[in-house]
Order: C-alpha cells, then structure tokens, then sequence
C-alpha cells in the first residue's frame, strides 16, 4: 500500500544556492539566481568539468549562507551525465560521505526526500542535496554536440544549465527560523511507461508519472490542488504539462492557477528558442533553490508540492527500441 | 564530524535472493547463488535486457521467499549502465516506488543504508534493495565490445554477471526471525582520489577509500579487525585487496585472517581466466546474498562487516584525463 510520508521532525531548509548559465540568468527567473557565467565554462576546459564546478560553487555557497561552518554531515547528489560523474568529481573536495542518486530529471525531489528521511532516521542531523545538469555536456551524451547545429523539433525542451544545493537540517541547527521552509511530507513515485518512444518529447514521456504521483498523493491526503499555493512540476515542459493537466482532469481533478511546471517558468518561450521549456536535473533544482524559496522568504506562498520529474530511458535503451519510462516524486514544501 | 550511523530499529533481512551467470556459476561460490542461465542471456535479445531481467528475477523470488505476499513498500536500485537503466527498466513491473542510486561496486551497500535508514525514519516497513552488472553490458560500455576479444592486463578485474536483491524489513514483519540477520550501522564513505588513472586496475583506485573508510570505522567503534568473523571488500579484487590491507597495516590495523574480499571469493583466479578477480554492482551483492547470508544460517558468523567500494568515473571522465575517486559505503551485519 502507497502511503505519503510525513516528517515528524520536519527537515527544515536551513539554506540554498543557485548556479546557472547565460540563456537562465536571461530568462524571466534570471534576478533569483546566485551565480552565473555567462561563458557556461565556470573557468574549465570541458562542459563536463563546467557542470561540476557549478555544484561545487552551489553546495559551497548554500554552506556559506548556513551558517554551519563546514560541510554538511552527508551530501546526496546526482545529475544526467553517465554515471554521475558531475557529482562525484563536482563534491569530491568537501570530504562528506558521498551518496550518488541517478533519478534524472527528478533528482532535485529524489534527493531531498531522501536527505529529509537520512534525518529523521537520526543518522545526520544536516545534509546538502545537490544536483546538476549543463546543456553541452548533456546534448552531447544524449543528442548531438551543440557544434553540430541539429535542429529541434517543437516539442523539445532545452536541458538547462543550472545546479542548486539545499542544506537540509534538524530545527535545532543554527540558522534562522523565522519563516522557516520544511520538508513536511513526500510521496516517492512508481515507474510509469505509456509507451512513449520520442526523444524529444520527453514531457509527454513523464506527464503519466507526474499525473499519477499527483492524483495519488490527493487520494490519500483528502487535499485538493487549491489547498496549495504552489503546484510546480518539474520538468515537464508545456507539451508535458499541459498533458498532465488533462490527464488529471479525467480524474476529475482540476489543478487550476496554482500549477505550472519548472521548465515552463525558466525561459520566456516566445524570445528564447527554447521550444517547450527547461529540462534537466538542475532545472527544478535552481527553480526551487532560486524562485520557490524566495517566494517563500516574501511570505508570498507557505505551502508548495514540488514534483519531480525524470525520464528514466538511456540513448542505448531508446536505441534497442524500448519506450521511455518515466518517474515523479512529490515534495510537500511548507514554511512555519 | 563523521559518525557511526547506528540503527535502533535494526531493520532485518527478511530475505534475499542471488541471480548469476555461466562463469559465476562455475565458481567456487556456485552452489550458493539461487539462480542461473549458462547463455548468461536470461531469454533476452541483448546483454542489457538481460541484466533487466537479473533484476527481476531476483527482487520475484525474494519477496516470493519473505512471505509478504507483495512488492515491498520501496525499491532502492542501481548498476553500472548510463542512466541506471538495468534497475528502472528490470523493475518497473513491480510498481513500488522507485529510488535509483548511483554508487558503481558500491551499489548494494550504498542500498542496504539508505533501505536501513528509510525503515529507521518510520517512512516504510518494508523495502527491496536490488543491484546488477553484466560482463557482456559493462564490458561494451566501459571497454570494448566482448566479439572485440580484446586482451585484459593482469591487474583487470572481471565485471561479474550477476544480481542480487535484499527485502529489509521492520522486526514486527512476517517471516522466519530466528537467526534473523540484522543491519545494525553503518558508515557511509567520502569521496577518495589518490591520482590511479589506470582503467585496468580499479581495485588500486578503490583501495585508499576502502582502507579510509574501514579506518575510520575501527577509531570510531574502538574495535577492532578480529571483533568480526569476517570483513568483506567488495570488490578491489586480489590487487586492491593487497593494498588495502597494507595501507591499513600502515596505520597499525592488521586485517588478519579474517579479510576477504567479494571479488577475490566469486572466482577461481587460477583457472577462469578472471585476473584480478570479480567487480561490478552484482558482485559483492550476490556474493552477500549467496554466500554471506548462508554462512550466517549455518552459523558460522554472526557479525560481518561489508565495505562496498565503488569507482566513480566514467569512459568520458577518464578520456579527459581525470584521476579516478573512489568511495567506499560500510555495512554492518549481525545475527541475534
């Protein structure tokens, strides 16, 4: 039986930090980032190293904002390049217990849900959740070199180049707490596979496991889309979104105004040739860490559901034929 | 400051179950392992499928054997192929929710902690922590394809076909529990790069994180090596094995007799041609799976440490001329 986690020591979000390249420090969300180069290279010679760089600066600079003094107790991380290495090579220098995530696109949730139970548990009282993505590096491995020039068909999304960290902590740790943000509940989602083959619809891929999280964490909560301020996927783009919507709404479920999606919001889609939107690990990780949070510290929402998305396909599965499976796992945000 | 992780809850091993190939099979450890295919194809059309299939049929017969009558509540999982696919494509059919890992070798030990401190936190009652790697898979994404017939240096390890999936459950759940094997604590690894940039002896790259994180371990427990009938690496192979024990031996910990390592015991290194002996995510879970929790059922051993170790690179990492780090995730097992 599914059942929605709930936080009885309730991991607060002690601080965060945001790092993104030239086209999201542009788009409509650019003044909530932290750091940005508008390079995309953060001062190193590959895309790879640059994606790693950037969740060096974001965990460095959410510990700086924490007030802790040091690295948190364990970090949970990952990102989209084949096996992680943005994230082992990017935390290697903090010297915290390291545990890799691979949850594509959803690894922001992933990881924070698992770093909410690691403290729970009582096996850390702080950890940093980390995540990455960079669209040279990730074009490269998945499509084609950016130098190639391929052209995108109009539903696909653009993987951002974004990292963020969140420092999650017991309430006793230092920090402020007036308005504190808190992971109060989550709901981990199943793998859901409608048969969706094309590459670059990748929203339509996860819009099934989004709508599916969704409707489940309703059913069982007894809540409504309106009882949040702020329902935000991420990243399912507006193909993707858009079929979530409607997948929902055949349940009889009407998400209303309170929801968009994390890579709707990245770019202006009109100015930025972006297409559908954001994608990627670091998309609804610099969202949350830069536009949610701040949302949050205004007193302008107190309780949000961040679901995350990933595609949890390879090129080699797509290669041998098979459908791209997807997955959401919901985070319910609240402040004090 | 790091700490022992210790689980009040032990979360038991309500079962486990161990899937291997023809070579592992063959191997002084066969008689342990559950099942096996001598095509090592497992009646799929490609080395990836197959390992899918691993998957599956071990995460089907442990629960078959934990009496639940049903997916446990959550499924921790990972391998060694881009994207984790083994994991998310092998088990999507049981429809419990989802949490891909990324931890290379380390893979099943990073899965016991993480399973471990969810059943801790109160957020499940049940979980499976399933891990995989193909010869045929792991050696055509990392090496060369294995028609290639490339030669293998003498410090290379054999990347094992093999599978293997753990049901960890709270004490009060169904199930035989006398003798019930316990993970008890654990100490989860940092990050290790000590500059070996040789793809062929990754049992040299593991060793220093094996040796830091086993290190810390006995400073911080105040036991020592002869306090456990048996402590497992897995799997640095007969190389990595060798240098880890002098690099301890340097800090005046000596291994004894009772230190193995997974890879070394999986096979036969006189006469299956396997070098260095075993690696990959499979290899130290079927060989804890099999051999480790038969051994406690004969009561032969009632507390065992296991370190998994894992390499954190990748083809594209190493082709821009990083260094391969290495962590190294502790694992405590006892019997009541």
């Amino acid at each position: 039986m599914r059942r929605i986690i709930r936080f009885n020591k309730a991991p607060r979000v002690i601080s965060a930090a945001s790092v993104v390249g030239k086209k999201e420090k542009e788009g409509p969300l650019g003044a909530c980032f932290d750091l940005f180069d508008p390079s995309d290279k953060f001062g190193k010679d590959t895309f790879e190293q640059a994606e790693s760089e950037m969740q060096r600066l974001a965990l460095a600079l959410a510990i700086k904002r924490s007030g802790l003094g040091g690295a948190p107790e364990a970090v949970f991380s990952g990102d989209l390049m084949n096996q992680c290495t943005s994230s082992s090579y990017g935390l290697m220098s903090f010297g915290a217990p390291y545990f890799g995530l691979y949850g594509a696109c959803s690894t922001a949730a992933e990881g924070l849900i698992l770093g909410a139970m690691s403290i729970e548990s009582g096996a850390f009282e702080t950890v940093g959740c980390v995540s990455s993505s960079h669209n040279g590096s990730a074009e490269r491995q998945f499509r084609f070199p950016l130098e190639y020039g391929s052209q995108r068909p109009p539903t696909a999304q653009w993987t951002a180049t974004a990292s963020a960290a969140f420092i999650l902590g017991v309430s006793e740790v230092t920090g402020n707490v007036e308005r504190a943000v808190r992971v109060t509940e989550a709901l981990p989602g199943r793998i859901v596979d409608k048969g969706i083959c094309d590459q670059s619809n990748m929203g339509a891929a996860m819009a099934p496991a989004a709508a599916n999280t969704l409707a489940t964490y309703f059913a069982l909560s007894g809540r409504e889309p309106r009882d949040f301020d702020m329902i935000l996927t991420g990243d399912l783009g507006k193909e993707g979104s858009s079929i979530c919507r409607e997948l929902l709404e055949s349940e009889g479920i009407d998400m209303g105004d309170v929801y968009s999606d994390c890579g709707v919001l990245l770019y202006s889609g009109s100015t930025q040739d972006t297409h559908c939107g954001g994608s990627g690990c670091g998309c609804s990780a610099a969202v949350t860490a830069g536009y949610v949070l701040e949302r949050f510290a205004r007193g302008e929402v107190s309780s949000v559901l961040l679901v995350g998305t990933g595609a949890l396909m390879s090129p080699t599965s797509v290669q041998q034929g098979l459908s791209i499976a997807g997955v959401a796992h919901l985070v319910h945000l609240s402040s004090d």
